[in-house]
């Protein structure tokens, strides 16, 4: 099942041709996206990704999205979902500059299944390797150009680091800038707990600020645990207690393995912090 | 005008939808493309482009693109343009990895008009600012998922660079690597002319490999010119006897300032090396 629709609202069929040959989102991939995950037809953190979104559209300089639009857009889509058939959707908005000899920005709604690999790996987690993203923590601010940070249509090196774990035989990627600290996966957050305090690294290195990962830490904050967003050094990864990745789709995947060495992996570590991440869902 | 074609010389209406809303050019920037100048009706340096086409998918780990069915696609293009109206053609061949959840690539060329501030530019020059990539030149080939030197659909930070120049009333962009060499420009290769050699910067270090600059040089080694690709640090720019981007819609387009101080901009020379250029396409 795919659920198709424009910023008004309008569903369209989604196997029907919607983006013109010049779109600047194809052309230059220049344009921005995000994943909301919506369950029961319940979307979560939908404030957050469209603070987001809008955060993404200023680093390139897009027109600002309105937020009370993409609403009501979303609104279509879960709208138009078969509930019964599918209780989980990955709902991607995607804003792109428009068509380079046209008018206006390109701005819809996509609602997906998602797949059964993605699912069972939340229950059965993932190996991981670290991998250079190749550039030093302060570039990010020192170099807004680069849009790191962003949440651009430019994710070749996100899918390309991801095909090269997998052609070793690895799930998942965690990036690490150029001093040996810790990035982001190519589309999720990493977060570490250090006995009942849970890290993640800061979006000031040029990494994006992730919605799970804060719904995480709201809800680990309320149960007593500290929580830090602080630099982490790829080394420190191996002496943690658990280590996941959080991002809508994935909620939160516990990593197995990194780089061939098993890590910390406790069961009901990984069933506590998946529970205080679901309590924030809970009427 | 605009003409589009799809890879199997169908004309279609340049207006007209022709990608999907779940293509992973646009939800990933996950494709490759090319841009070939065609004058008259005869594409420039059409065997180096498709080349590169093939280079570049390949590190996308793309299917290898069929040579044979691109001249025929980009031959329907240049059938179909009006030579009479407009001369010059940029023709853009785009092949990304397709829709997600639909079958096989999606292949398409275009012909576009050049625009008059570019074709204006080739006469009076340009102004370039330089403006840090991020990444050491070694991490090209340490690094084969960063995907530096492909020319992928993933071209954001290429057009917020630019962005960034014109935002500082400069009109282009000299990228340089962490140690402070010389990169490439975002659409673009740099040459350097010192005495009567002409040097580029080498692909290895995460740059495109230049059909315009090769097509120079290959006419510069023949009339005596010494030709050289090899790294230039930043700082050598600004004692060259001349600057020059070069690309297929650019031809030879002097650089005049850089970083706001005047750089050596002979118009002799200009005028030599512009000529060197098209005695390429001479009959």
């Amino acid at each position: 099942m795919r659920v198709l629709a424009l910023l008004d609202g309008t569903i369209l069929d989604p196997d029907a041709p919607l983006l013109r040959a010049d779109d600047l989102g194809v052309l230059r991939g220049d344009g921005v996206f995000e994943t909301v995950l919506v369950v029961d037809g319940k979307p979560r953190e939908l404030g957050p990704h469209l603070d987001r979104l809008a955060r993404s559209a200023h680093m390139l300089e897009l027109p600002e999205p309105d937020s009370a639009e993409w609403e009501h857009c979303a609104k279509a889509v879960i709208d138009a979902w078969d509930w019964a058939a599918s209780p989980e959707m990955a709902l991607k908005l995607v804003y792109s500059r428009g068509p380079e000899f046209g008018e206006g920005q390109t701005a819809y709604a996509m609602g997906l299944q998602i797949g059964a690999g993605v699912v069972r790996r939340r229950q059965d987690g993932v190996s991981a390797l670290t991998l250079a993203r190749g550039f030093e923590p302060a570039e990010a601010e020192r170099s807004p150009w680069l849009l790191l940070g962003a949440k651009s249509l430019s994710y070749a090196v996100n899918m390309a680091a991801i095909r090269h774990a997998e052609a070793n035989g690895v799930d998942e990627v965690i990036f690490t800038a150029a001093d040996g600290s810790v990035l982001e996966g190519p589309t999720a957050n990493v977060v570490v707990a250090n006995g009942r305090t849970l890290r993640t690294t800061p979006p000031v290195i040029g990494i994006l600020p992730g919605t799970t990962q804060a719904a995480l830490f709201r809800a680990a904050e309320k149960a007593g645990w500290e929580t830090r967003i602080e630099p982490i050094q790829a080394e420190e990864l191996t002496s943690a207690d658990g280590l996941w990745f959080l991002s809508s789709v994935r909620r939160v995947t516990q990593i197995r393995t990194l780089n061939g060495q098993p890590v910390a992996a406790s069961a009901e570590l990984h069933a506590e912090l998946s529970e205080l991440y679901e309590s924030n869902y809970r009427d």
